[in-house]
């Protein structure tokens, strides 16, 4: 509404831009027919369906409210307000990610696969309600906040959990390209006399709504949990990995599992001039920009991805279930704000939590697609 | 966000709209007391209140994202991404009507009554996930596309439902005037092992939940169904007519019963130089443009309409009722966006499946009203 | 889309604002432990999350669309058309708040508490769906309207209830400041055959779901209510009261209760040339607008209120309790868009609909905070 004030321009002015994405995926689940499950072959589902705004008030506030409708419901993901007074730092108010890992802080619409690695989803990473700070300055990055639940599970008044959220990295230029070295550290405590956590992963798809690997609901008065991050990317190559330790610490009397997951990912890309890029404020992969889209007469850029990915949820008495997969993804990306996706994924599952038949040692495949767009 | 680029300009450029539409209704249903059901009567709603965005991507892309939250919940309506980078063409990816007649292809925003023949509710046209190609040139278009469900629905992971539609229609000059000759095709597959269907129709007026005809739900496999189409528009007179045969797919020795529905409509503004305009790259009637209106100091477009609906739900073993209406409505049209509706539809029910005491046929009145605009 | 007509630049043109609103709280209610709720102690909630659009129709219209997505559900707030071709006249159709009070006509982005006072929450002031009209002149202002049900209780088409709600005011100048006396007059019949009413209210906090003073539902027919309201702002200062009785009309043969609920509130600036600006057009206060906004490089306004709040739900064989609370506040504007405030009350009950072990009359404490913004 009101310009920047010309006496005091750093102040920064209105600003406002609406925000949307879309993820259509379709996804195909093989597996054994022993298990016997409608929830196994082809479906197709809006992945995510994001509505909002975003943009700055004067006095170096900015703010972001937005939704996910994807489900037929309401479901708020960034809805906070934040400040940027202060140099290389930014204070954030309201609803946001927790800084749980690399992977989860990159926003789902750059990820190299459909779905990120099982470990995300297994130990309940989610954006919740809460105030941080982020630093970041030369090489270093630093973020910390305290958090309670996310917004929806706040609804119930005698919600009183709360967190403390740590991420730390070194940033620096190795070998010719960009390095990313760092770890998180995490506790979360239930607060409340009869709570319970679950630990479980889909299979390489959101389209099912099985899970192969699950803990079922524990009981549990506290989580910790720790990560490590390693990251590179110069020309058409990347390489990252990641593993993270989730540690319940369950009631008197009872032992205390730690559960582990992880991957290894390498890509490349098939195009001229195209490379992934990392976004040093966030200390993670942001948006692949393609040197010759098709807004320019060209093909767009074009990407292959390798991983291996898993996840053990047997620990100390708790029998969830082991899941590996290795995963191959083909991108293409035709401009910066549209994207295609078709992955593929093999799994191998010991001690499932689903049996088929008499067996939980079994395998499984699921290719998946996605079309996508953003603004 | 880019502009155009110079040297392509015809790959397009970043755009954003903001859609918006709302509709308050009021109408009374008149009906033999001795039905004695309170949602007789009268009744007020949010028929729609839409929100979202739309606007194009650079490389000849196009996006929509619209919910509806009349009803204090959110139903995604439009989602969908298309590309119209090829002549005469538009593919497209999302939630979007899969083209099962002329009137459900129009907007709601654009329709002579309150509400649409009845064949459209009772026959569940919706809109569906799916992918599609619209091809209009001359006086020709053709669309056809390959459909799963409802984006609602499809939050079931064992929804594998799917369907093939397809419209074609001529659309020459006719007699002065622009004409429509159309017509569709339809197969929809419920492609699960103990699946029903149920068709059913509110009387004229969406503010009453009940239902005079109503197959109750029914076993069946799959739907075939087909659609004729005319339609004529020339200074201030218009004239349309459907009609639609739904024959349902029952499991073996059960009889396949079809169904049949369809309306005639004609209408005449009564303000100078109004007419009912036609947009031939959909097949439909579109947006009313009064050439007086009152941002300009006139009074508006007002257009009177005339409309026999019918709807035959009783074949082979299924006793789903008659209904027959005749209805008049007047419009009011005082800008461009926005409009308000009186309509009266006397209806006459035979075998219906609400008794009004001991007696399945009757006659109903019903009286709406509506205050409408979008943006 | 269109730009205003050059003949007649009066009829307006389109215009086109997003609008949002977010109210993040943490509040801790201490109370006798005997009472043994969970609901208790430390909360944190999304109070507000607003999103939507409003602006302009050629020919005079204006229009809203805003929902409330704070407790992950779509709660639609304003949603309507106006249209102001008439001078001095606001005519409206849609849902809105049918003119409860003078703080309930105010923007809850502008309470000089984190809530408003007792009386308007137990009361059920809400938006409804309705047509009303809007006259301001010189010093006065005159508000009526037919109101149903909001539109999420219209969703049962069996609701139709209705009100008639008149609110009128003078706005004098007077001892060198602004006034403003007024009082409201509403008749609201519930229009179905076993209807109860239910009275209730939190306690300072909205984070709690707890209700010391409860009516629980009780029989009624029809409600008719009263209210009073007296404001003066001049300077720093400013002065609001009110007090509103709402009168039960309940079935033959029992008796019919009043309750009654009010508040007397005194605010000043510390920081200097700051004001609390009152909105002639509505009758209420509006948004404060630090005269050395943050943006200016200044440190914002700073503002502290004092309240004495009463609600009254007992009468005529009705216990629904007595609150009295008294209230301090201390607002931060650091921008015209931003707001944080911290408020403490004390509270007295008698009768409490909640007992602490065997006792109904006990004290409690409740210490709150909020940050918020809007655009």
């Amino acid at each position: 509404e009101s310009p920047a004030d010309p006496k005091n321009p750093k102040a920064g002015k209105w600003s406002f831009k609406p925000r949307g994405r879309l993820q259509i995926d379709t996804a195909s689940v093989s597996a054994p027919s022993a298990i016997g499950s409608k929830s196994l072959g082809l479906a197709t589902e809006f992945r995510r369906a994001y509505f909002g705004f975003d943009g700055t008030i004067p006095g170096n506030f900015g703010y972001r409210i937005e939704a996910d409708i994807a489900n037929s419901s309401i479901d708020p993901t960034d809805v906070y307000l934040n400040y940027t007074g202060i140099k290389n730092l930014t204070l954030t108010i309201g609803q946001h990610k927790p800084f749980e890992s690399m992977e989860d802080t990159e926003s789902d619409l750059f990820t190299s696969f459909m779905e990120r690695a099982s470990f995300n989803t297994a130990f309940g990473f989610e954006r919740r309600l809460g105030l941080s700070a982020q630093y970041q300055k030369g090489m270093v990055l630093a973020q910390v906040g305290v958090f309670t639940d996310n917004v929806t599970d706040l609804n119930a008044d005698t919600d009183n959990s709360y967190s403390i959220d740590s991420r730390f990295a070194l940033q620096p230029k190795l070998f010719g390209g960009q390095a990313h070295i760092g770890g998180s550290a995490h506790y979360h405590d239930l607060n409340d006399s009869s709570a319970t956590v679950r630990y479980r992963a889909r299979p390489f798809t959101h389209t099912t709504d099985i899970r192969f690997v699950d803990t079922k609901a524990i009981s549990a008065l506290s989580e910790t949990n720790y990560g490590v991050e390693l990251g590179w990317t110069g020309g058409p190559v990347h390489f990252t990995a990641e593993s993270q330790w989730m540690k319940v610490n369950r009631p008197a009397g009872i032992a205390d599992p730690t559960f582990n997951g992880g991957y290894v990912e390498a890509g490349v890309f098939l195009t001229k001039g195209d490379t992934l890029p990392y976004k040093a404020s966030e200390g993670t992969w942001t948006r692949i920009k393609p040197r010759n889209g098709v807004d320019k007469g060209g093909i767009g850029a074009v990407q292959v991805n390798a991983r291996y990915d898993w996840l053990d949820l047997n620990d100390n008495g708790v029998l969830g279930g082991r899941q590996q997969l290795v995963g191959a993804s083909l991108l293409w990306v035709p401009t910066d704000y549209v994207r295609f996706i078709v992955d593929y994924g093999h799994l191998w599952l010991k001690d499932a939590a689903v049996a088929a038949g008499a067996d939980r040692n079994y395998n499984a495949d699921v290719i998946g697609m996605r079309a996508q767009f953003d603004f």
